[in-house]
């Protein structure tokens, strides 16, 4: 056995220590080791050029909060089986397994109508028909079956660690030192009433600057106009290539997979393992390389769009809290049609709108519950004098403009 | 002016300051751009996964180091005209932008015999012309035909700024703490004595500890074997790619930029402005695409490899101090070749050999001048009970045999 | 001028940079000296072991953010002459000077009614005097005499460099790391609109941040109860010791000091140098050592309190959010009285109540003004969507009992 | 048990864990408190001012480092009872619970002939008869009679905890951050062969690097000039208090128990409990209480070497390599006599000599074994190509003069 412990440099946490064989074949397998080709942040890098860490030192991170919280949890006599706890460290490193190149920003695009939940929950059924079903427990856990509750409260949930390790990961990365949170200090006062995931009261504050990490990270970090705006002229660039791919133009992606999405999406196999490998064979550089190709396309949006990415001459965009005036809207886009004298419908790549929200806390849909010493249990938006109160559970929505144009 | 002052996010110095508009001008520049998608340390992130960090954040790095070393000599009195700054600044952003895909890896593969300072340098003089020769003192420092020698020593010698960021930078992204060096320190320590670099005397320790984290950081990550194999990998994809090209099969690459320098290297064209674009299109997001599209390749040697990189099954690399026995190495590849039903040439691709080597401080080539406070100068090498003696001045050189079987 | 230069290790910022022959005379001189013998954070050491960091320590953190927030601000275009400059740093060096033994828990006991910035400005005006007038800006400035009201706002506002550092510094020690600020951030923020301080509208979330590390340090560390309560011991072992003398009581102090402020308090002298020279003589030592020998002082209520902090029995404190029921308190002290054996009178030294409190963001008082990039300006509290709403200005009071027993 | 579980804050460490109720016991009792008010690195704050930390914090952070060793070596399959483990804790809890006031600087002069380690010992006896002989497995661990030598030599060895936490928590704390080990690295590599602690191969760089700041320290810190010039004052403060004792001139000290070893050093009593309660309850304060006490003593060399030392007008120290002539030295001394108009005798206060001297690494006394994957093992310095050889063994001897002049 001594021969399957692993350690794995990691600049957050120091060292995280891999020691099952299933473990170790699970991280070894071509679907887990394409993460390495996956950036964590997509685009973020462009504003935070540190930000280029990928999904599997994510996942890797997260495993390791998960194996620390385990360890609380069993420290304060809360009983979890050894195969429980395999379950939720698989469950945990195969969290994002469904991911494909420049995550979120393409979600909806390459595959459409499918999250990347599902295609991990599909990936993990998979791979757990590979492991001879190995994967039970840690399929249980991931679809929330399984009896013990806060096993997938620690896999998905208010307080769970793949939040924990993405805020602090991305705040390192990034250089943002204001989005560390104290990990340490809210895994060690995680405890477990009645199945479910618990704080004790000693952590209110830090679950409050938890909370607030959280929103400075996605106003300053990943609402970044900057970087919002490079993700919609990705999601344009692939929605131009597929339009004029229906209009019978010639448009080759750089690498076999990549091309084979862009022509039939998920639609045309009904054999669902190849279409997971094939899936699986796809990373960020496939499209690097097939938007470097397609900036000498003949396709004058297309080109321009890819071009402009490539050397960062990303769209301007604007926000506001209400809705920007239709006319004004619609006069920008004729604007930029005459400039470049393209067609209204060509315009609508180079000017577009739409809306953008972020909720801190949304006690309707998940809560975090405190343990008070008395054993009284209130849900955090209910402490008093706490800063989460209802005025801060309202989503803040934003509108936008995006366009190459300053406004 | 107010508004070409840039701050940029660094997570290994907080912050990095931009203030005058020609060093924005070329960073916005698609060639130093391009240095976003180049790994600073090709394949090191198979061993440490958090070092994927890039060659446009190291020269943001040294660039900051430089700045920070020029603040220190002026605040001791001597005279660098704003002139020189600018042109150290300029000299040390640009010194490595010379560096294609996957760097040193295939330094002398894609263009035989150009080593990346010399199209650092090319690239520098391309600049200087679209920049209206506003590179020129950038140029003499970098050159070393400044009569300020300290500028060329900070941008290229024994303590330059190039160096203490990549030993800093490195560790950090590698979690190897123990790589970290005291580059305030030095920086603080260093002084001119006739036009050269030299440091007080109360930095021996530093520039001890300085010296040894080079040699930890050589041993244990950029030698490490799986990262040395991993490199050797790549070199003879690309040999047997060009090989198979030679033999009139027919290869492709996933993009332009790289078919073209694979099928033409440097040789054909005169034009040097186009061929260093060409030069300037490629990253690595080329090579690791054409390298997922050639594990269908037809030839077995070229998939096999492939598809072993990209899934991650590296090489195994044995090192030793003294030469491996000829008739060893030679009856191991000829039981491959038999294994694998190839032909001993073929094998040359599965099992080969050479040496690796490494100096810890070599009194020669480069020196690092000690300032004692009486005025006295002395080499470090010629300090009393320094740890730098003669012996740890002798090169490291160890042999290797690299295959994919374990030694 | 070289030989004035002198460089200081700070773990929290790495090195502060002293150039200047006045301010290393300061930094020399005995009354500054002394402030390497008090705790910036008195008893907080008990709970937090990390935190024995010094009032030295702090001035000179404080001071190096000075400079930062001044080299920042004149890279702005503010002007500021090298006389303010030198007078900013001055009077952030000295803005402490006042603090006796436990800084903030025995300011109104030794000398009844004297505030310890009306002592630092009584010290900073000697010190005018013994340095020939060099401190009359640093005076003008630490008083808000001085026109520029910016550089009286870096050393006493709502974004000041003091508290910058204190809060990052006790943080830093204390090792609750959620406290850390984000310092060099809102540094690169700062400006100047009609000679007062504001700070740029990118730096909203980060302001944000830096209420709330404040909120939790006050109600994690400052406020602690075992620190809380170790201080109210400390004052009750000075009062009791003033009653006895008061009574005729043989009561010694460990040094001479000490010794003559027990016996006479500032009443006495008319001398007012003298009297400064002695409060200067004075640090944590003289109360350390004096409670030591106290320990057997043949008072019961005297010796059994040093007894009880010198071995580290702290008292216990409760805190609720509405007074408590005064029956409740008295019942407590007389059951206290009966079980020791004593006097109701005597009993108050072991059961005593009161009131804590507060306010993270007092609009009224202070303000933190926002510059839009359109040039409109804002306080921070009414910033839409902003965190800090009016609910969060409104100071939060807490009601505490303490005494040897659990609540 | 939930209930004796206790979490404490360290910057270095982030959290420290106490889970057993002898631990917390032994945490609790007054002598072990007492060493929060001893300075970790008595004078080093005088030129670090960070390093103000303690005694009791670093006996905790070595107790921390234990557990982890403890743990990692039980993951790697060596048995280790609860007991011994408990023992083991223990042990490196106590291990410096010998050290008076001023550490190492005291060390022979409070209680002449006994070493801190011997004061140590006879603390940790007592203890164990209080604590009713829960403590006899620590005793044999710190005396090294137990047979698995590998818990001793964690407590004290070339590897031991207490080295490791004491280089890692200077380092920290003077921020002189070259200092730092990668102390994690080396536990994780940490393996036992028959009965005795060896490191695995991989570590051979970090032991290097270990060793390497070791020298550092002592040269850039824990030898620093004004750091043991202010040691060497305290030590003729001490001598020359206890001489004008003896001449039966009346020296008295701020607090009784410092009073009755200046008096009476060990020498008078037979009772030895009582004698560690006395020596047990003296910490730095009494000694720097007492120091500002003497400032105003009649005896002229006693008074201006205390008044000295509290205004930190520290003697100059010259160190070099060869010996003094000794003519210069007496020389330097007659002129310091007729200079303050003192006797000879009474110079040799002002003027003095002798030698310091740090031996890297001797293999004679103790060992530090490499274990290499073919289970060969070899000492660090036979090591090939390492750095450890034999010039780096031989210990660097320096000889130094002190005196209030410059040289």
């Amino acid at each position: 056995m001594a021969n399957v412990r692993k350690i794995i440099n990691d600049p957050v946490y120091g060292f995280i220590t891999i020691d099952h064989p299933l473990l170790l074949a699970i991280i070894s397998h071509p679907y887990y080791q394409r993460l390495r080709s996956i950036h964590q942040m997509a685009f973020a890098h462009l504003v935070y050029p540190g930000a280029v860490h990928t999904r599997l030192l994510h996942s890797l991170g997260a495993y390791h909060l998960m194996c620390t919280a385990l360890q609380e949890l069993k420290g304060k006599g809360v009983i979890i089986t050894e195969e429980e706890e395999l379950g939720a460290k698989i469950a945990i490193l195969l969290h994002d397994i469904g991911h494909g190149p420049f995550s979120h920003a393409l979600e909806h695009e390459l595959i459409p109508g499918v999250h990347h939940e599902k295609l991990s929950l599909a990936i993990m059924q998979e791979l757990n028909q590979q492991f001879n079903n190995q994967l039970e427990t840690a399929l249980a856990i991931f679809t929330n079956q399984h009896p013990k509750k806060f096993l997938h409260q620690l896999v998905s949930g208010q307080l769970d660690v793949d939040r924990m390790d993405y805020l602090n990961r991305d705040s390192f990365f990034t250089g943002v030192a204001e989005g560390v949170i104290g990990y340490d200090r809210i895994l060690k006062m995680l405890a477990v009433h009645q199945d479910n995931l618990v704080v004790e009261e000693k952590a209110i504050y830090s679950i409050e600057k938890f909370l607030l990490s959280r929103r400075l990270m996605y106003w300053q970090v990943y609402l970044h106009k900057t970087v919002v705006a490079a993700e919609k002229m990705l999601v344009m660039i692939i929605r131009r290539a597929k339009e004029l791919i229906a209009q019978g133009v010639r448009v080759t992606a750089a690498t076999d997979a990549l091309e084979y999405f862009l022509l039939h999406g998920a639609a045309k196999t009904e054999d669902r393992s190849r279409l997971l490998m094939d899936f699986c064979s796809m990373d960020d550089n496939d499209m690097a390389a097939t938007i470097k190709n397609w900036c000498r396309h003949e396709d004058r949006v297309l080109s321009y769009l890819c071009q402009a990415l490539v050397e960062r001459r990303i769209m301007k965009i604007r926000l506001q809290a209400h809705p920007f005036d239709e006319a004004y809207l619609l006069q920008t886009r004729s604007e930029m049609a005459a400039a470049m004298g393209i067609s209204e419908k060509e315009a609508a790549y180079f000017v577009f709108w739409g809306e953008a929200s972020n909720s801190l806390y949304n006690p309707k849909n998940e809560t975090i519950t405190i343990l008070y010493k008395d054993g009284q249990l209130k849900d955090i938006s209910e402490v008093d004098h706490a800063l989460i109160n209802v005025k801060t559970t309202i989503p803040v929505k934003k509108y936008y403009i995006c366009s190459f144009r300053s406004h």
